[in-house]
C-alpha cells in the first residue's frame, strides 16, 4: 500500500498538481518553519515513519511522547500560572490575590533586577531599577509581607530566581515555618538555572563551578526536606527569547540539562535521587505545529537521554515536565489587542503539546507592565481553552497527523545533532565558555530579523497591515517612590535585628563557602535572622567571585 | 502490529492508567463532543480505520478530503471577507473602503431586515428596522452609492440576501454595467438558500414552490451570463447559530444541498451545468478538532452524494467550496475581549478545516454593530494566522491525526444517517415541512442549554470566571434618522424615474411569474428602470403567495 500511495501521489504531482501550479504558483519558492525544517506541500502516509511503539507509545510510559501522565488534562487541567511581581511586596501580594480570585491556579514570582543578581534595594547599580521588571525580595521580611494571607500548603509557587535561588528558596522555606505549614509539603519552582543565564538572560553572579555547586547543594537539601519541590527549572525559554530557533531551544536546553545531571552525579548524588524533581520551561511561540512538535519532540528525547545516557531506572527521572510561557518576543508595541490573537495561537500550542503549567502573556507587555484588565484576559486565554474548545479532552490529539509527527522526527534529530556537536566540545559548560551556543543563537536572530526587514517573515502591524492611529491601552506605571520606599524599610529592618547575630552568621556562611558541605542549612539560619539577599550574596561574592562573559 | 499496540494498550490500561485513574478520577465521567461522538483517552492506530486512497487521497482531487485545491493557501490565501453592512448605503460604502484599506480580500453585505424580506424601506413594516441589522437598499440607486469607487471586476462580493436574491443580484449586475465592467467578470456569491430560512433564519417571504423556481432560475441564468459567480451559498451558518450540532449542520446542509440539486435536474438543468457553481457556508464553533473533522467529512460526503447519487462527471461539481464564518452565538456580552481569544480558535478551525473564504466575527457583536476598532482585531486575527503561525504552509496539516480521522469519519457516518433518515421522508422539503429538522434543531438546543445552567458546558465570563465590573467598550450606535432618509431618498426617486415605465415592467414581471420562463432578465430590467425592491416582491407575493410557518 505505501508504494501504491507513492506511486499515485506521483501521478497526482504530474496532473492535478502540475495544472494548478503551472496556472497559479505557490506564494513562496520554498515553504519551511523557523528551524530551516522545510515544509512540503503534502505529508502522505508515506512521508513519516512511525513505529508507533517505539516512537509514540502511551501517556505516562516510555518515551513519553504522548505526555507525562496517562490521563493528562482529562485529570487535572494544566496549572494556570501567571507570572506576576512589581514594586513593593504589599504590591505584588494584591495581585497575586486577584489572580487567585480570577482562578488562576498556581503562583509565579517575578523579582526586580537587583534581586536577580544579589543586590539588596540601597545598592548603588539598583537605583532606578527597584521594583521595576518584578518585585523587590531585600530580606525576609519582605517575603512574609509577599505572602501574607497566601497558605503555602495550598498554592505551588514558582521563583524566577537563579544566582541567588538558594537565598530565595530560603526564604520561602522560613514564611512557611511562620505560617505553620509543613515544609515537606511545599510544592513549587525555583528557577535556578543559572546555564541559560551566562548565554542568554545575563543575571548571573558567580563563575560556573560555585554557581553549579549551588544548584546541586539545592538538588542534595529538596530531596531531604522538599520531596515535592521542583529544585530546577531547566530554560528554554530565555534562549528562545534571545533569538534561538525551536530545535535550538531544544537542543540547548537539554544540553545545559545534560550538564546538571553530570554536575549532580559528579557531587556524589544518584541519579534517580535528583532527577525526578528537574524541570523545564519552554517557550510557546508562533509556528504552531512546530511548537508542538517540538513538546513531543522535547519529551522523547530526554526520556531517551535519561534512560540510555545515565541509565536512569526511576520512570519519574525520564518524564521531562515543563511550564510554558508564550513568547513575549512575539508581542508587538502596535496594535496590542493583536497580542491576544498570537497568545491564543501560543497557548494552544503549550496545550496540544502536553505542557504541565502555562503562562500567557498579557497583550501589553510588550509596552509596560501589565494592568489587571490585561491580565484578566491572558488568565482566561488559558481557561476559555480549557473549557470551551475541547482540546483537553483527549490525550495529545494530534499524534498522528503525518506533518507533525513528521516535523517531530526532525526535531528530534536536529536537536541530538546539537547536542553531539557539544558533546564533542566537552559539554555545555565549554560549549558556553567558547560562545558557541551565542553565536549560534545570534546567527538565528539575525536571519529572522533580516526576514522582517525583508518581508519575508510578515509581522501584522509592524511591517505589513500598519495603521497610523493606534487605539491607546491604558498603562500600569510603577510608583517611582517605590525605591525609597523600599530602602526606608530596609533601613529600618537593620536598625531593628539583632546585628550581633546577623554578623556571625555570615560569618559561618563565609567559612561554609570555602568549604564543601551543604549550603542551603547555614543560608536558612542567615535569613531566619533577617539577613540581607545583598549581604548573603556579599559574602559568596567574596568566596567564588564573579562571572564575567567572555567577549564573542 | 495493529495487534500489538493493541495488546499493549491493554496493558498500559491495567497498569499506568489504572494506578493513576484509582487516585485521581478523570474530570468526568464522560467526554464527548457538542454532537454527542464519545471522545476517548487515547487514540492510536488502531482507533481508526484510514484506508488512505479511499478515505484521504490528494487535494483537488476525489474525494477532496484534504482540500479542492491541490496546493490550497500555499498557492493563495482564503478570502478574508467580513460581512458588514449598517444604516445607509453611504456609510456601508466607507466601511467596505475600510476593510480593504485594512487589507480585507473579499466584500459581504449584510442587508437590513425589510431588504431581506422584500419590503421597501417606507413600508409600515419597516419602522424602527431600517438600516439596522445592514444596509438598506430599496432601489439600484441605493446599490450605486453602496458600491460607489468599487470597481466591481476587482472584488468579489458576497451578498447575504435569500427571498429576494434574485433582485439584488440583478441589481448588482446593473451596477457592473453602468460602471463599465463585463458581467461575466463578476466574482461572488448570493446566498440563495431558502430552505434554511424555512428551518433556521426566518426571513423567507414565498412557499417553497416557487422559491425553488426563483432559485433554480438564478442557477440558469447564472450558467449563461456570471459563469464565475456562485449561485448558491448552501448555509449550515445559521442552522448551527439555531442550535444544531456539528453533525446536525452537515447532515442538514447536506440535506438541503440535494433538495437543490434535485430541483435544478427537474428544472431540467444538466447536473455538470449547475453544480460547479453551488457555494457552501459553515459555522465555526468552539469544539476545534470536531470543527476540523466536520469540514473534511462535509467535503469527502458531499463528493461522495455528487458522484454516486447524481452521476455527476465534471470534478468540479464534486468540490465542496464553503464560505466560514465565526460561530456568533458563541461570542459572550460578558468580558468581551473573550470573544477574541473564541473567535481566533474559531477562525484556526475554519482554516486547518480548508475553508475558501471567512468572516471573523468582531468582539462587540454580541452587544452592538462592530466599531472599526473590534472590526479591525477581527481582521487582524485572520492576517496573524495566515502570516504568523504558519498553518498555512502545508496542506490539510491535521490529516492522519488518529483523533482527527476518527472524528472525520464519525461525522460523516452520523451524517449519512440523517441524510438517510431524510431521505424517507422525501427530501430536506418534506421532512421541514412535517417539522423534523427543526425539532432536531430545537433538541439539541435545549440539551445544551441544560448543559449550560447545570454547568457541564463552562461559558468562560457567564457561568464560572464571572466579574462583578466590566470593562465597557465603545459601542456603534445606528444613527436613528437613518430610516426617515431613507424614506425621504425613495421618495425622490419616484418622484423622478419613468413611472409609467415601472408600471408597464411590474406588468410584464407578473405575466412572466405566471408562466414558466427563467424571471431574472425581466427582473434586471425592472431594476434598471428603478423599480423598488419592495415593487417587485410585491407582484411576486401577488402571484406567489407568502408562507406560512408550521407550528410544531
Amino acid at each position: 500500500m505505501p508504494e501504491e500511495i507513492s506511486e499515485l501521489k506521483k501521478r497526482w504531482e504530474d496532473t492535478t498538481l502540475a495544472a494548478t501550479i503551472s496556472r497559479y504558483p505557490e506564494r513562496r519558492e520554498k515553504f519551511e518553519t523557523g528551524s530551516g525544517i522545510p515544509v512540503d506541500r503534502l505529508y502522505t502516509p508515506e512521508d513519516v515513519e512511525i513505529d508507533y511503539l517505539r516512537d509514540l507509545g502511551f501517556p505516562g510510559q516510555y518515551p513519553y511522547t504522548r505526555g507525562v501522565q496517562p490521563t493528562m488534562y482529562r485529570g487535572r487541567l494544566w496549572t494556570m500560572r501567571q507570572y506576576a511581581g512589581y514594586a513593593t511586596a504589599e504590591e505584588s501580594n494584591r495581585r497575586y490575590k486577584y489572580l487567585l480570585e480570577q482562578g488562576q491556579t498556581g503562583l509565579s514570582v517575578a523579582f526586580d533586577l537587583p534581586t536577580q543578581i544579589g543586590y539588596d534595594s540601597d545598592h548603588p547599580l539598583a537605583e532606578g531599577e527597584v521594583g521595576k521588571v518584578g518585585v523587590a525580595i531585600d530580606s525576609l521580611e519582605d517575603m512574609e509581607i509577599l505572602f501574607d494571607g497566601i497558605p503555602l500548603d495550598r498554592v505551588s509557587t514558582s521563583m524566577t530566581i537563579n544566582a541567588p535561588a538558594a537565598v530565595l528558596l530560603a526564604m520561602y522555606i522560613a514564611v512557611a515555618r511562620k505560617q505553620g505549614v509543613a515544609v515537606e509539603k511545599l510544592r513549587g519552582t525555583v528557577q535556578n538555572d543559572i546555564l541559560k543565564e551566562y548565554v542568554a538572560r545575563g543575571t548571573y553572579i558567580f563563575p560556573p563551578r560555585p554557581s553549579m555547586r549551588l544548584i546541586t547543594d539545592i538538588f542534595a537539601y529538596c530531596k531531604d526536606h522538599l520531596p515535592h519541590w521542583n529544585t530546577i527549572s531547566i530554560s528554554g525559554y530565555h534562549i528562545r527569547e534571545a533569538g534561538a530557533t525551536a530545535v535550538q531551544e531544544v537542543a540547548f536546553t537539554l544540553a545545559n540539562a545534560i550538564a546538571y545531571v553530570q554536575a549532580a552525579l559528579d557531587a556524589g548524588l544518584d541519579v534517580d535521587e535528583f532527577a525526578p524533581r528537574l524541570s523545564f520551561f519552554f517557550n510557546a511561540h508562533n509556528n504552531l505545529f512546530e511548537e508542538v512538535a517540538k513538546f513531543r519532540a522535547a519529551r522523547r528525547l530526554w526520556a531517551r537521554i535519561m534512560k540510555e545516557r545515565f541509565g536512569a531506572q526511576n520512570p519519574r527521572s525520564l518524564m521531562l515536565r515543563f511550564h510554558t510561557q508564550t513568547a513575549g518576543c512575539t508581542l508587538t508595541a502596535q496594535q496590542p489587542d493583536n497580542n491576544v490573537v498570537r497568545v491564543t495561537l501560543q497557548a494552544l500550542a503549550a496545550v496540544l503539546g502536553g505542557t504541565q503549567s502555562l503562562h500567557t502573556n498579557s497583550r501589553d507587555e510588550a509596552l509596560s507592565l501589565p494592568t489587571e484588565a490585561s491580565v484578566q484576559i491572558a488568565l482566561r486565554t488559558q481557561q476559555i481553552i480549557a473549557h470551551e474548545s475541547g482540546v483537553a479532552d483527549t490525550v495529545d490529539p494530534l499524534a498522528g497527523s503525518y506533518f507533525v509527527e513528521r516535523l517531530t522526527n526532525e526535531i528530534e534529530a536536529r536537536a541530538v545533532d546539537y547536542i553531539r556537536r557539544i558533546d564533542d566540545m566537552g559539554g555545555a559548560l565549554a560549549a558556553i565558555e567558547r560562545g558557541f551556543i551565542q553565536q549560534e543563537i545570534q546567527n538565528s536572530a539575525y536571519a529572522y530579523q533580516r526576514a522582517v526587514e525583508q518581508k519575508q517573515q510578515i509581522v501584522v502591524g509592524v511591517n505589513e497591515f500598519v495603521v497610523d492611529e493606534e487605539t491607546p491601552l491604558r498603562r500600569l506605571k510603577v510608583d517611582p517612590a517605590v525605591g525609597q520606599r523600599q530602602v526606608e524599610r530596609l533601613r529600618a529592618l537593620k536598625a531593628r535585628r539583632d546585628n550581633g547575630r546577623v554578623a556571625s552568621l555570615l560569618d559561618r556562611l563565609e567559612e561554609a563557602a570555602l568549604g564543601t558541605d551543604n549550603l542551603m542549612p547555614i543560608i536558612l539560619e542567615c535569613v531566619e535572622a533577617y539577613c540581607t539577599l545583598g549581604e548573603i550574596c556579599d559574602v559568596l561574592r567574596g568566596v567564588f567571585g564573579e562571572y564575567q562573559a567572555p567577549t564573542l
